[in-house]
């Protein structure tokens, strides 16, 4: 999402409607269901929030250094303090930048060698403000070509290089922590082709996530994921992160929809499995090791990717539920009912809604419930899909499984429901000091963390909140308290991560590990899968070169 | 698929009526849809084809010397030639199982070492009875930690090991070449748990696809996987092979839905990747690597996969189209109006029908046409369902996409239906010695192999004929001859290969490389893949004790 999009969303607001979907399918829902959002509500201009940039519906982990800054009003870039020395990190001892090394990066690339410290500050500094480095140079590539150039004459000169897409990430992966070489992807940014039969698009790794949706819309199709970040990010840091986002559910992770990709290793080595077949089984699947390696082990420089057509029909129905079981019980159900045309199913607790009413002056579109989940489903026919989706609805609501919900098939009033559970984010940043976990947990579970967090915590927190995909076993627990308190961290942090790892779950479920989490890694994978990761890393980069001091914590020797 | 249903399945024809979709949607469908189908016809008892086994709806790569194989009426166990006799291979220098090896392992799990030479004989010979090994012990463990201690005793004392799941691998993969100790999973085939609000199998190597299925059926789901050989393959085996299938078109590949795998490495480390998450990005994700790595890297020894609902409705409907540019652009056509309840788009070329029509009886439903596909839907409304099936069908009519088609919704129509896509294997071993290619192309590319070898091979073969997974880019392209022509071959290979590799396609869609097919990797990966995947296959069987001669060649040093 660009910069210009967010502002736009903060001034946005819709009048909640009763869907016409009742009438047009003629069926009776029960009675006890909402008709509070009918009433026209005058639009009314919300307050953007004072902060420097927002991006209300990515959720991310942070430490509370983090949501600090994220409370600062005229932060700028100069002063987010230098990752080297608010971590307790040791530069390697790779080589500096030399005039040789500036003048052999000018000559292969005339006027895409950027030495200027102004220009440089952006690409130094994360989206979040909390790390910096100390980068003096940035190359940006076209070709792949350029990219094996670099990376030979890197790799013999012993030269780190960090990798960069949009710099959207989230814990530190996409920022040099000293004075790494940053390569950035964003002149690679060409679709090389799409078959409108198969529906596999080929392109470099700079292109953006949203343009590329934009071109595919026009050819009737869409992009198998989608992220809040989309106004930035490229396609092959998403690959590179193994993004999840808002279609998961339905079109499933990057591991499956990804079909190809190119990369070049760190000795400058291009290895080309950038086919566009559906099925290939011809030795190991190599392409899937860089997928999610956050640029550690060799640098994506295009992708071909399996595109879905773009859905005919889409409808969102906010439900109310009055408990944890219930909305359990709504999702079993509504998968069964729903089936095929199910996209999205996330959920929120009052505490969320409390929020969101209070600091961003929303509108809770139901009666007040304990929970409230968000259904969307994306279909190639409107009458059958408000059929199934009345139906269904029918069901809860004689089951008692919903308390009161509201629906909506026009885009306008689906982006309006949609912020409900979007802006969560953004009306947590308003309530004080914010401590972030992003979890996946078996779905039974996914919500006993925040009700025992609750517990233990007590009166220590401002307030407890979960919400999140959780059709995808995806839980954002937030905390909040007044000012940063150590005492209420020692007594959330390492039990958050204790508790996850006793039930099997991820402490990353989608962000990755990058500069932050890479000393969590133990909490969610085994000692010996750790290891065979640094195995892996050693063989692929032997000398470490890329993205160093990331993902990985450092072989103990 | 058992023998006992294969017999049934010989045995079986339906009449073939006109749907009751069209009354029921009350729908016009065009004039010139077919009503010869719903001409009753007299039950009719088919001969079984003379052969010892066959799977009719298992699509194989095999050479001339497993056609001839094919024809043989009284083959035994014991005539099939020894792999070491047939091919130029050369045993490499591991130990041979002494007494010592065998008191260790009665001891390690009595009564499961089987050494008696009849019992060892089917575990030696591959389900095509193209390869014999000639191991003296078969191993049948149970647990994870047998399997363990198995590997690290036998990386110690540097004896081969051929893991073997349900042995229907099609590539030589799953039997010994020498003497390597057989590690069946057979016994390894208990259902760990089922989440049935996720979806979340989680179950042992060992269990049978088929058993899978029933299991999940019984709670309103299915596997996400279907193939031919359910009733004897392993999940274990599937997953190690990566294996597609009927399926894949719906649900995706194996790499997007087993969410996690237990694997012993050739030392024995178990290697703990069981999670049952939907979202994960925890360092890199390692069992990727064993997908598809067909028992090379390690031994799966459980797996967790995410499994969809039952459908509610099938239907199928079965169309001639006059041309391949019009089975193209009925797929687009299809893939824009069924969307969601797409379920298989199977194509096949009149030479087929002619095929099951003289050699099995069949009776091609609707008139004779050039080309003829196989639509099937699966959703959750079978009134939707019907009505989105009808109004494609008028409009591909309206659009002369397609000449004329048939309908089915109940059970056994649609196996009467899709008999006679899956029947074509059988059609071709009746014709003559048949030349086998599994080939995986760009889907616009699917036909222009087997009109080009058509023209090639003029009269020098009998009949050359395509059909596949249209929907997948996968064409089976088949050669016939009166009996084995090595002039005709040479004419063939390696210009089939060389026509893929120029088209960027792969020469193993589905089966994997195993033993047969080693030595063509080249021809879908570069050298520089081959290179890694050796690394690999170093780096993590240093002694290369797994599953030896096969998958990848040997290294060139």
């Amino acid at each position: 999402m660009s910069l210009s999009s967010i502002v736009r969303h903060c001034y946005f607001r819709h009048h909640l409607t009763f869907p016409e979907l009742q009438t047009r399918c003629q069926r009776r829902i029960s009675s006890v269901w909402s008709t509070a959002a009918t009433q026209s509500k005058s639009m009314k201009k919300i307050t953007t929030p004072k902060r420097d940039i927002l991006m209300p519906s990515v959720q991310w982990f942070i430490s509370y250094l983090v949501g600090r800054h994220l409370h600062a009003t005229q932060l700028h870039l100069q002063e987010v303090m230098l990752t080297s020395e608010r971590y307790d990190v040791q530069r390697l001892p790779f080589a500096t930048v030399s005039d040789a090394d500036l003048s052999f990066f000018e000559h292969l690339m005339p006027d895409r060698v950027v030495t200027a410290s102004d220009e440089l500050k952006s690409f130094n500094v994360d989206w979040l403000k909390s790390m910096r480095g100390c980068s003096k140079v940035l190359l940006k590539p076209r070709t792949t070509g350029e990219v094996s150039e670099i990376l030979r004459y890197c790799s013999e000169r012993n030269l780190a290089v960090n990798p960069q897409g949009g710099n959207t990430g989230l814990v530190g992966g996409s920022v040099p922590v000293f004075d790494e070489i940053i390569l950035s992807t964003a002149l690679m940014n060409q679709v090389i082709s799409f078959d409108s039969i198969s529906g596999i698009l080929v392109c470099q790794a700079g292109c953006i996530l949203e343009n590329l949706n934009q071109y595919l819309e026009e050819l009737d199709f869409i992009m198998p994921l989608d992220l809040g970040a989309k106004g930035s990010c490229h396609i092959g840091g998403n690959v590179a992160t193994n993004a999840g986002g808002l279609r998961l559910l339905r079109y499933g992770s990057l591991r499956g929809t990804v079909l190809g990709l190119e990369v070049v290793l760190a000795d400058g080595t291009i290895l080309n499995c950038l086919t566009s077949l559906r099925k290939d089984n011809t030795g190991y699947d190599l392409k899937q090791l860089f997928i999610g390696s956050e640029g550690t082990l060799g640098i994506i420089t295009a992708v071909s990717v399996l595109c879905p057509r773009k859905p005919k029909s889409v409808n969102l129905a906010f439900l109310g539920c009055s408990g944890f079981s219930q909305v359990l019980k709504t999702f079993t159900t509504c998968k069964g009912m729903l089936g095929e045309i199910l996209s999205a199913y996330e959920f929120m607790d009052n505490e969320c809604m409390q929020l969101v009413e209070r600091h961003l002056n929303l509108t809770n579109p139901v009666a007040e419930s304990p929970f409230y989940v968000l259904i969307e489903t994306s279909g190639s026919n409107s009458a059958h899909d408000e059929e199934k989706l009345s139906h269904f609805l029918e069901h809860v609501m004689a089951s008692n499984l919903v308390i009161e919900g509201t629906l909506a098939s026009e885009d306008k009033k689906i982006k309006a429901l949609w912020a409900l559970r979007e802006r969560i984010t953004e009306a947590l940043t308003c309530d004080g000091c914010v401590y972030k976990y992003d979890i996946c947990l078996p779905v039974e579970r996914i919500y006993d963390l925040v009700t025992e967090m609750r517990t233990r915590l007590g009166k220590g927190a401002k307030n407890v909140v979960g919400y999140g995909h959780l059709g995808d076993g995806n839980l954002h627990l937030n905390i909040t308290t007044e000012s940063y308190s150590q005492s209420l961290l020692d007594a959330i942090e390492p039990y958050v991560y204790e508790w996850t790892s006793k039930y099997r779950g991820s402490i990353s479920a989608e962000h990755g590990l990058g500069f932050k989490k890479k000393h969590y890694i133990h909490y969610s994978k085994p000692e010996k899968a750790v290891f065979l990761m640094q195995q892996f890393k050693s063989m692929l980069d032997p000398k470490g070169i890329l993205n160093p001091y990331k993902t990985l914590p450092a072989k103990v020797i």
